[in-house]
């Protein structure tokens, strides 16, 4: 099975677990065995299982591309967004990816989906079958058609010709009032999940059709310069060869605190205190102080590096505005060499726990305003300052002066305190510089 | 006017803002112009508007001495208590250091109130009336008697002979029910609120009389040796010339968040958001990232390097027991010097924001189980390690390795990040040295 998922922005909904480069999809609220896992690490693990051979690509932007080598590993297939231009350029480009550099042949079939649905393993295996509907050819898209649960004003309907499992699609509908949605429910509509499956070819003649290019490198190279146009709006509306296939397994989209804590196995996720009058009370604490939680009821509480929220589960639907508001440091992000918390921030100072992966290292880098401290505090590794080679060990102490370039390697799992001192501290002053041997 | 200012132990009640060293008096919670001050604080500035000549002792622990000089400067009289005793010997050796240190006449009054009433300026007026009404030698103790505003549970009763202003005292009664309060308040009885006046040479008869001791530093030397017994039974259940005057004024005894939030000001401090539909809601948030809070009703929610309490005001009352179960490090302290605060606890290290106030310095000492280094993040000092003289200004690292002998001077306001690394970091470790001129 050929998959594209769908890697969609920061969400602000989540906050404070979810910030400007850690979206909802990265916080890993779920319980897998002793560990947790985010959205994206249980989608993936559970198509891993349905299909071992799964070739799976993730079309993101950059600011994502971190994240996903951190929690996936580096075997997965990115195809990253050079920027932004809604879902046909950047289907177009992920297909493009498979069959160019990934070589899947145009014959093939491939489904694409959201990164982050709240699923169980029947969802996967609909996957598969929407697949092989696809490589019938009966039809140039297959869709996931998801049985409704209640007449929700949050998703497109889709009205299928038949009640049969497999179905041509009769017509589309936007998302609609309540008492509409009761009338298309009661035809027999399903849900339009973004879910649906095509042959590599189609949408490459499609692409081609819309945009002059060659193969997937000058896609990518002139993406900054194509029209955004919805995959929905310049391939789903004018086609009329489309079919649905029904899946009535459970399906959750989570995208509020609300729905979030629906699909929590717990109510609480680390240290946590609540007492007996607590009622329908869920708290997710990333913080290392404890939080003690009495009285409340419908209540989540979220703490992170980032802020705390205190909201009726019910008002939490409505955190956006408030948090916009919030323009802050980006107080803790996942790099694909490891991570890094701010821990402390002063008017001329920012003090920074980092911890490097085994084997992983950062950039070679510099800073115009700022200089920097290391302290060691747990690991070894090797250091490249200003072009010379050195070894570091726990409690070593480097520094660095504005303009000096630096990187360390992570000879074991390697953890620093990272002093920063300067008037101008922005994630911005950085630049990087080529390695010479 | 003399004043002993009873300052009693750690609350948990308050936490989190409230710890083993850090008591509630001293949490900085009252606006006052555009700062805000402690209970401390604030009493101590009400003293000085009523008499402005008055001599202030405060009879409270050890671990409380840095946080009243850094709270109150350096000129407050203290009489330390070696250990606890319970009142009678607090009393007594605060009463021998009036006399012994302070060089007050045993024929001089002294009032003896809590360190943390939230009264306002008439309170204080009453306490001089109390000291004037020892003066006149009618009575061996004069006693404040609180008019009550209902049937407390919380309180002892005094019941007076008479209805003047001033009376002598017919009876007390212990902290009655709801009902029984009821009786006394229609009898005219009076809440005692722990607040009496005595002339010097009494209390200090009482103590020879109970206790074998030649002055105030003998008492001082021989303390751990003392009986525990309350000044109540030792004292004023014995004593039979015992006035009361009456307060009418507003008094209140903040002892929970429920009455803490009753007393402040504003409903947040700190970096807090709230909507419009939270109702009775009251935020502290000691911590450098906001807190959202969203369609919340009858709730404090407080939050400090110590940990974070979210809870329905009324069940706010019942912290304790939780807070017990919590053993932890202290994250934040003031100390005579400044004050620091634990901003990252990892398994072998620890990373502390340290601030000196200009013209202050640690004690001199080492550690014998972890390494140290101090990164300057502002203001400028001298140090002395290992005997041996340096300056630090900002940027500069200083390493010390267990069993190294250091300390620094602030020539200016000094903020140090001082990284702790060994394998067993606790606050014991810690050994004070002579410094060699």
């Amino acid at each position: 099975m050929n998959l594209i998922l769908l890697s969609g922005g920061s969400g602000k909904r989540l906050w404070p677990l979810s910030n400007d480069i850690r979206s909802k999809q990265f916080i890993k609220l779920f319980k897998n065995q002793d560990d947790y896992e985010s959205m994206v690490q249980r989608v993936y693990r559970q198509i891993k299982k349905a299909d071992a051979d799964a070739v799976v690509t993730i079309a993101t932007s950059r600011s994502q591309v971190s994240a996903i080598h951190n929690q996936l590993g580096d075997s997965v297939g990115i195809s990253v967004e050079p920027c932004r231009r809604d879902t046909f350029p950047a289907i177009a480009l992920a297909t493009a990816y498979l069959h160019d550099v990934q070589g899947v042949s145009a014959d093939e079939s491939v489904v694409v989906c959201p990164v982050d649905p709240y699923v169980n393993d029947d969802y996967f295996e609909c996957l598969k079958a929407l697949c092989e509907q696809a490589d019938k050819g009966e039809a140039n898209l297959v869709l996931m058609g998801i049985q409704p649960t209640y007449p929700s004003e949050k998703y497109g309907y889709i009205i299928p010709k038949t009640d049969e499992r497999v179905s041509y699609v009769s017509t589309f509908k936007e998302k609609p009032d309540v008492k509409t949605a009761e009338s298309y429910i009661a035809e027999g509509a399903l849900w339009n999940g973004g879910v649906f499956a095509y042959k590599i070819g189609y949408v490459l003649s499609k692409a081609h059709e819309l945009i002059d290019f060659k193969d997937y490198y000058d896609l990518f190279a002139k993406y900054d310069t194509l029209t955004k146009i919805s995959f929905d709006y310049a391939v789903v509306e004018k086609e009329s060869r489309i079919q649905v296939l029904r899946f009535a397994g459970e399906w959750k989209d989570i995208g509020t605190w609300n729905t979030l804590t629906e699909a929590m196995d717990e109510q609480s996720i680390g240290d946590v205190m609540m007492n007996d009058s607590c009622e329908n009370v869920h708290v997710i604490n990333e913080l290392g102080v404890p939080v003690l939680a009495m009285g409340l009821k419908d209540v989540v509480i979220s703490a992170s590096s980032d802020g705390i929220l205190v909201s009726d589960k019910e008002s939490s639907s409505y955190i956006k505005p408030f948090v916009d508001k919030i323009d802050r440091q980006i107080m803790f992000a996942e790099k694909s060499w490891g991570s890094f918390r701010v821990i402390s921030v002063e008017e001329e100072s920012l003090v920074i726990n980092v911890t490097l992966n085994k084997g992983h290292f950062m950039n070679y880098h510099s800073h115009q305003h700022r200089d920097e401290v290391w302290v060691v505090v747990s690991g070894s590794g090797r250091t490249l300052i200003d072009g010379v080679y050195g070894s570091i060990n726990v409690g070593d102490v480097v520094k660095m002066k504005a303009g000096c370039k630096h990187t360390v390697f992570a000879d074991t799992q390697l953890k620093l305190v990272e002093v920063q001192l300067g008037k101008d501290i922005t994630v911005h002053d950085k630049t990087k510089h080529a390695i010479k041997e």
